[in-house]
């Protein structure tokens, strides 16, 4: 197991660093749907219509080369695990990796901006920073819609906006989301309470893998969930201000959690972190949830020794796609469950020893 | 909390040594119950009485002191806490400092023999060793026996043997038990399977405490039964092979575990080494479980670094009473879980510091 030969390029961005209100933010993406005229939404396009997309993005990359470098890849001609490793790196979404044919991405070399060619709309633009900065993320992904609006006929309408594939995205065509880690509300058994307070306002919550899926690990989307009538800058202005909201919220539970409860706060967070360094089986559920126990005790400063910048990582790297890549064979769910203590094990055992200090 | 200080006398000797087949068997124990003629049984005797057997007692030993001093205690001149110190090292019974006007202890400088005088007997004669030793602790108790029989008129048939105060008692007197650590067979869910078979051939199985208790950390004493109508050797050879049997089926499942199951095995008991380590609140019961789990991992090789007699010693210091003596206070349940996760925490991290070998 050579992990250190992956690092270098291998972790995203917004995985090697921590951002703006990295202690409750993880990260900040922004994705902006569009479409070329004349050529019908891929769902109802035809092979020769969606390689027609194919070609014409081809094209504009070669004639008119990006800025920034971006690497292309053919879906279809990777193996299924560098697929799904795809998506845990939030460059695609589950859906696009299943429906593979004609369907190309784009990735910049920080793995900051990805383009889906044909995923529900002909061109799916994200940007993901690390931490809490809509700003930034935005910037990202508009920097590379203005790169292809330049070249391409996008669908616009002066009444609505961008024109999508599914209604909910006409307008903007934006969603913006910020990744949230919410242990304090867990603890004190407000996420609920807080998070759907939030519904009422326009804002949608889901957990790790993005709709219908359940929070591990103290982990939720916040999101827009309507982009018509309204202005990229309202969109993210109203996330912006109710992010801001949680995050406050969450840093004040954690410090009455501190005051009023000390002892029972350590207790958790150190039993995590103990049975992380010996566990010889850890399921990827359990590994996520005693990695977010030890990350608020990093934040609050009850566990100083660790690095926040390898915990990142490691919430990242224990994913099974990505624990494949690095062993590099397929792996059963007992041989994943192995590998992804010993990996554990192995990375906080080197943190202990380094002395390293919690940057 | 200097508890090295008290390390020197305050442990008795079947907690510092490990003795025969200490890997499964803790302390082998052997009581002897005696009355003397002429007086009634002590749940019978009045004041005058029960004085007379204590005078009896005393006058024996001052005129004619044993080889061993003996330490003579009047348990009603402590306190609560140090009674629950005698019951928890084993040198009384809990019945004997429930009603403490009028009883006494003697008690040798190695703590391995002790006599209550006015407990249901007049009295009982308690010899404790190390790990699986019925010789060690028979002779001990037929030591201290033959002392007090030299000197004192005993109430003894021809027919019955030795007349005691309950009839389950009557003939020997005697009552021999040992204490087993069974996590092996407790996991692979045999326990009550292989002690209720005992039952009907006059073994009785208890948990730490004695009658209608429950185990705890996979601890369980094994005794005879019946006394009447069986000469001594009888009641501890039939005893003894029973419990070489049972000690030789646990260690059968151990190796059996390390070998078909070496991850689940390695899995729990590292992971109770790791929050052992960590934690910073341990219930009694709980710190027993997880200290049972590492025993078992180190007897198993599998947690080479800590040293046995530390283990044993852990056992024994995390039980309320002696917390209590240790911190020299009355201790809430909340603040006995806190020193007690600190003591476990301090000694095995002294242990991984020091590279002790593994005696």
């Amino acid at each position: 197991m050579k992990i250190n030969d992956y690092e270098k390029d291998f972790f995203p961005a917004w995985v090697q660093s921590e951002g703006e209100a990295g202690d409750v933010a993880i990260s900040t993406r922004i994705r902006l749907a569009r479409n070329l005229k004349g050529i019908p939404f891929p769902n109802y396009a035809n092979e020769a219509q969606l390689s027609k997309i194919n070609d014409e993005i081809c094209r504009t990359i070669q004639e008119r080369p990006p800025i920034e470098q971006l690497a292309l890849i053919k879906v279809e001609e990777l193996n299924a695990n560098d697929r799904l490793i795809l998506v845990e790196k939030h460059l695609c979404s589950p859906q696009f990796i299943d429906q593979s044919h004609l369907r190309m991405l784009l990735i910049n070399r920080e793995q900051s901006v990805s383009v889906m060619v044909n995923e529900e709309d002909h061109l799916r633009i994200q940007a993901i920073t690390a931490g809490f900065s809509l700003e930034g993320a935005l910037g990202l992904a508009n920097q590379m819609d203005d790169y292809f609006e330049e070249s391409l006929d996008v669908c616009f309408d002066e009444n609505y906006g961008y024109l999508t594939s599914c209604p909910t995205n006409v307008g903007t065509g934006l969603r913006a989301s910020v990744m949230l880690h919410l242990p304090g509300l867990a603890m004190v058994d407000q996420v609920k309470k807080v998070l759907t307070a939030l519904i009422h306002i326009g804002i949608s919550i889901r957990g790790l893998y993005g709709e219908g899926t359940e929070s591990i690990g103290d982990l939720y989307q916040v999101s827009n969930s309507v982009t018509l009538g309204r202005t990229e800058a309202d969109l993210s202005g109203n996330l912006r201000s109710v992010c801001r909201q949680v995050i406050e919220r969450e840093r004040a539970v954690r410090e009455s959690l501190l005051k009023d409860s000390r002892i029972q706060l350590e207790d958790r967070v150190c039993r995590s972190y103990g049975i992380l360094t010996q566990a010889r089986m850890l399921s990827s559920q359990e590994g996520l949830k005693l990695l977010s126990d030890v990350k608020l005790g990093v934040e609050l400063g009850i566990i100083p020794k660790i690095n926040k910048k390898m915990l990142k990582e490691l919430l990242f790297l224990i994913r099974a796609s990505i624990l494949q890549k690095i062993i590099g064979k397929e792996l059963s769910p007992a041989e994943r469950d192995f590998y992804r203590a010993s990996i554990i094990r192995d990375k906080l055992k080197i943190q202990e020893g380094s002395g390293e200090p919690n940057v």
